[in-house]
C-alpha cells in the first residue's frame, strides 16, 4: 500500500470526525497482511488504538462477533459522536456498520472494503448486518456509511476465490443493469483475474457506480433496490443449504444466476443466446464450482428468504440483458428440475 | 378492560398491516392479568397467534430476550411487511421496538404501554434498545412506532410501586416543561396514586403531549431532546449502582431529579423555594425510597452515560421551573457530597 492512500483517507476521516473518538475494526487476515504498511500508520494517523481484528469466516458473522465491537468501544469509551472505521472485506464491513447503527442508538462509520466483493456490492449502500439463526442477514439495519474508500490496490493479495467471489456480483451488476458491464467482463475477464490493476480499477469504479445509482434511488430497499438482488433468492437458498461453508457467496449468487436465467429463458424474458452469455462468462471465469446442489438441497431455505412476501417468493427475472423484472411466484417455480442442470 | 378498547385497536392495526403478518409480544405479568379479557381477543381479531409472553424485570432487557423474538417472528414466518404489537411496560416496548427495528432491517410495530411509565416516557418517541455489559440501553435504535395506544385503564392493576415509577417521570416532565403539569401533581398527586381513572387520564394526556411535541421537534435525540433526560444522568449512575435491581428506574430517576435540583440552586439557576417544592412533591409521593446512594456509589457509573462527551459528561440543569439549561460538566461537580445530603 502507498502512503498516499494513508494520508488521503486519514485526513478525510480526521476533517469529518473532528475530535471525536474513533475505532478501526478489522479481520485477522487483513491486519496479518496490512498491519504494518496500513493500518498502523492510520491509527496512529487518526488517533485510534490498535485495531480490533475479529476472526475471519462467514460463519463469525453473529451477535457474538458484533458484541467484541461494542466491548471495544466501551472500553474506547467511544461516545455518540464517536466513529468506526471497518477495513475488511463483507463480514467486516456489515459488522461494524451494523455495531455503529446501535452502538448508543447510532454512531457514523467508513467502510474501507479491501475485497472485490465489498467495493462493487457489500460495502456499498448502507446495509449492516449480522447471521441469526438459520437466516442470513436477518438481523440488520440501513445505515449509511460516511463515505466508502475503494482502493483496488488492496486486491493485489485477495485469494483468487474471493476474486471469483466479487466477479459474481459484477456479472450480476451487469446481467441486471448494464449490458456494457458485461461486454467489458467478457473482454477482459482473464486480465482481472490476473488482477490487472487497471482493469481492476476500471471495473470496480462502473459497478459501484451502477450499484449507487440505484441505491440512491431507493437507500430503504423498497422499490427499484430489488434489482440487486438478482440471482440471490436461490443464491442465499444454495448458500444456506452449504452450510454457509461449502459454497461462498459469490459462488452461490454465481448458481443462483444460471438458475435464474435459465427461468428466464422459460419464460420468454431472455433470449436462449443471452443465457448462453451468462453460462459462458460463469463458467469461463470459474465463478460456480464444479459441485452443485440440486433442488432438493435449496428448497427447505427458500422461505428464510428475506424478501419473501407470506408463503410466495419475489425474484428478479433477467432479460433482456440490462433489464429485469419482479416476480412473484410459487417456490417450486424456481426449483424445476432442469433449472438446476447447469447447461 | 373494555372490548371497546379491542375493537378500536384491532380495527387500527387491521387497517394499517393489511394482510402482512403480525405478532404480538407481551409480558408473563401482561399475560396472566390481561390474557383472557385482552390479548387473546386483540389476537384472534388481528389473526396473530398465541402472544410471546417475555419474562419480567428490567434485567431481562437483554439481546438473548430479543432473540426470543427474533425466533417468534421467524416461527411465524413474518416477512418485511409485517407487523409487530408490543403490549406491556417499558422493558416490553423497548425489546419490542428493538427487534422491529433490525429484523429484516426493519418491521413496523405499534406499543400499547401497559404501565404509567409507558404511558408518559418510555413508549413514546421511538427510542429502543437492549441492556448490553454494565450500560443501560447501550444498544438501540431510533425506530419510531406507527402508532401508541393510551390507555389508562391498563393502570387500575399496576402495583404501587410501579405507578411511583411513572410518576418520577411526571415530575420529571413538570420541572423540565411545564409549571403547569407541576401543579397538577401537587393538586391532585393522592388521588392518583389511588388511580383515581378520570385524573390519570388528565395526567397522562397532558404529559404524553409534552414530551411528543419534543420528539416531533428532535425525533434523533441531537438537539432539545435532551430536555427529556432531566435527572437521568445522575439516575442512570444511581439505577445501575443497584444493579438495576435495588432501585428502579423512576426511583433513581426521582433521586437524580433532587440533586440536578441541588446542582440548580448551587449554579444559580434554580431559586431554593423552587428547589424545596421539587424536593417535596418527591417525598410526599414516596417516589424516593428511604434507602439513597452516596456519589461515591454513583461515581464508577458516571462515565457510561450514552450522553457523555468524551471524558466530561453533559446534564440538563433545570430552573426556573419549566425551563432548562445544558451544561457540560466534570462528573465530580455533580458528585459533591451536598448534592447527595437528600435535603
Amino acid at each position: 500500500m502507498t502512503d498516499a492512500l494513508v494520508d488521503v483517507l486519514a485526513r478525510r476521516i480526521n476533517h469529518e470526525k473532528g475530535d471525536a473518538g474513533v475505532v478501526v475494526v478489522t479481520s485477522r487476515r487483513v491486519a496479518r497482511i496490512y498491519g504494518r504498511g496500513f493500518l498502523d500508520p492510520l491509527c496512529r494517523a487518526i488517533g485510534a488504538g490498535k485495531p480490533l481484528a475479529l476472526p475471519d469466516g462467514e460463519d463469525r458473522k453473529t451477535w457474538d462477533s458484533a458484541t467484541r465491537i461494542f466491548d471495544k468501544l466501551l472500553a474506547n469509551r467511544i461516545d455518540r459522536r464517536g466513529w468506526i472505521v471497518a477495513v475488511g472485506g463483507g463480514v467486516v464491513t456489515d459488522m461494524a456498520g451494523f455495531a455503529a447503527s446501535v452502538f448508543k442508538r447510532g454512531l457514523q462509520w467508513a467502510a474501507v472494503p479491501t475485497t472485490l466483493t465489498g467495493q462493487v456490492d457489500a460495502a456499498l449502500g448502507g446495509k449492516t448486518a449480522v447471521d441469526f439463526g438459520k437466516g442470513k442477514n436477518m438481523v440488520g439495519t440501513f445505515w449509511q456509511p460516511a463515505f466508502v474508500c475503494l482502493a483496488p490496490a488492496f486486491l493485489a493479495t485477495l485469494p483468487d476465490r474471493e476474486l471469483r467471489c466479487g466477479l459474481s456480483e459484477v456479472v450480476k451488476t451487469g446481467v441486471a443493469l448494464s449490458p456494457r458491464l458485461l461486454k467489458r467482463l467478457e473482454d477482459c475477464g482473464e486480465d482481472i483475474l490476473a488482477k490487472d490493476h487497471e482493469k481492476l480499477c476500471r471495473i470496480v469504479a462502473e459497478c459501484a457506480k451502477l450499484k449507487l445509482v440505484i441505491v440512491a434511488a431507493d437507500p430503504l430497499d423498497r422499490g427499484v433496490r430489488a434489482v440487486l438482488n438478482l440471482g440471490h433468492t436461490a443464491g442465499h437458498a444454495i448458500e444456506a443449504a452449504g452450510g454457509f461453508q461449502k459454497w461462498n457467496h459469490g459462488e452461490a449468487v454465481a448458481m443462483g444466476l444460471l438458475v435464474i436465467a435459465s427461468l428466464a429463458v422459460e419464460c420468454g424474458k431472455m433470449k436462449p443466446e443471452e443465457k448462453r452469455r451468462v453460462y459462458e462468462i460463469v463458467e469461463r471465469l470459474g465463478l460456480a464450482p464444479r459441485i452443485r446442489p440440486g433442488p432438493e438441497d435449496a428448497a427447505p431455505f427458500l422461505h428464510l428468504d428475506k424478501k419473501s412476501i407470506g408463503r410466495r417468493i419475489q425474484v428478479i427475472v433477467p432479460g433482456p440483458l440490462g433489464r429485469t423484472t419482479v416476480k412473484t411466484i410459487e417456490p417450486g417455480e424456481l426449483l424445476k428440475e432442469q433449472y438446476w442442470s447447469w447447461s
